[in-house]
């Protein structure tokens, strides 16, 4: 691509650098800032400066907070006995949207992933282990993306809490609510069949 | 969606204006950001702002350049008696990545659409009409969009142009080169049966 103006090509670099962005879509989202008044794109900025310089995480889970503590873990209302794990903080977003849960939370901040090149210690396990270690947890919640490396991960933590007392569980898998039976795979359903609850408990959320 | 950050939550609220970005797209591009090392975030905020700030207009022809004239524009190895009209700058890049186009660009900046409030005040066709009237023009070349939109542009162009000497051409529409004929629509098949070339003309660019 030749660009006509080294502003320009800056700025399409930076922004093809983001996930996702190919260099023709940054084209057409720096070109749309173009087109917008000034105040716009010095929003965008220092938005992104300000949210990179001072952005901070919650000391007891490692979700992003602007204090100390996040409110979920500053919350009296929440049960800091129950602790689900997961992957990032989008899942505590979409956990919390359930309002389902009111435990607290632990965020790893990824998978254990070698492919990646992403190993126990860039994840914050230590944290989690100490927990369990001073007796300040009841359940674990696994809540991890059922993947090869979501498992990993789940094991990898389950062996190293698994000497101390502390009920762990993960989350349920099956069929998705409105799926059709047909069309669900093989381990999906095989799962939810060996895994089958009390009828009366279904009830109950719905 | 509820955000555990208002640092977060404003980068994810500016990001999701640019257009084709939702609030989940946002959210993931912003939590890569916070992944990465902070220089990056730094190059993306800081190309943006100096692209803003700075990017300048071709006197000549409206498209983006550092330089008060455009490379295109400067160059001696054009010939600036022929003139291709283009929506913006994105069809300058299409058209020289051909290499087969050595006249100069007028970069309207948009199209006629009542619907979206654009009128022609908007664009830029008064400097290309006082490049008529002045007698620097031999060929106008319209190249927008073959849409209602861009259809009403070129009309208007025209319009404004007629009553002055100069030749007034329009990109060929037709099969895209390695299409299949049955795949084609009825009006672009049409159009290229009725404005049909001499064979020998073909062979030239292939």
């Amino acid at each position: 691509m030749d660009f006509s103006s080294k502003l320009l090509e800056n700025a399409v670099n930076e922004m093809s650098q983001l996930p996702g962005i190919g260099k023709r879509t940054a084209l057409r989202l720096v070109l749309h800032l173009l087109k917008q008044p000034t105040p716009q794109t010095e929003a965008l900025a220092e938005s992104l400066q300000q949210m990179r310089a001072k952005v901070n995480f919650c000391d007891n889970c490692h979700n992003i907070s602007d204090n100390p503590l996040c409110e979920i873990c500053a919350s009296h209302n929440r049960n800091e006995r129950i602790v689900c794990v997961v992957e990032d903080i989008r899942d505590v977003m979409a956990i919390e949207a359930t309002s389902q849960y009111r435990g607290h939370y632990h965020v790893l901040g990824g998978k254990i992933s070698p492919m990646d090149g992403i190993g126990p210690m860039d994840l914050n396990i230590n944290s989690l282990v100490n927990k369990v270690k001073e007796g300040r947890v009841d359940e674990i919640i696994f809540a991890l993306s059922s993947t090869m490396e979501g498992d990993t991960t789940n094991f990898y933590v389950f062996r190293q809490i698994e000497a101390y007392k502390v009920t762990t569980s993960t989350i349920a898998r099956g069929i998705s609510v409105g799926d059709e039976l047909e069309y669900a795979d093989e381990v999906t359903l095989g799962r939810s069949i060996v895994n089958r609850i009390p009828f009366e408990n279904s009830l109950k959320n719905s």
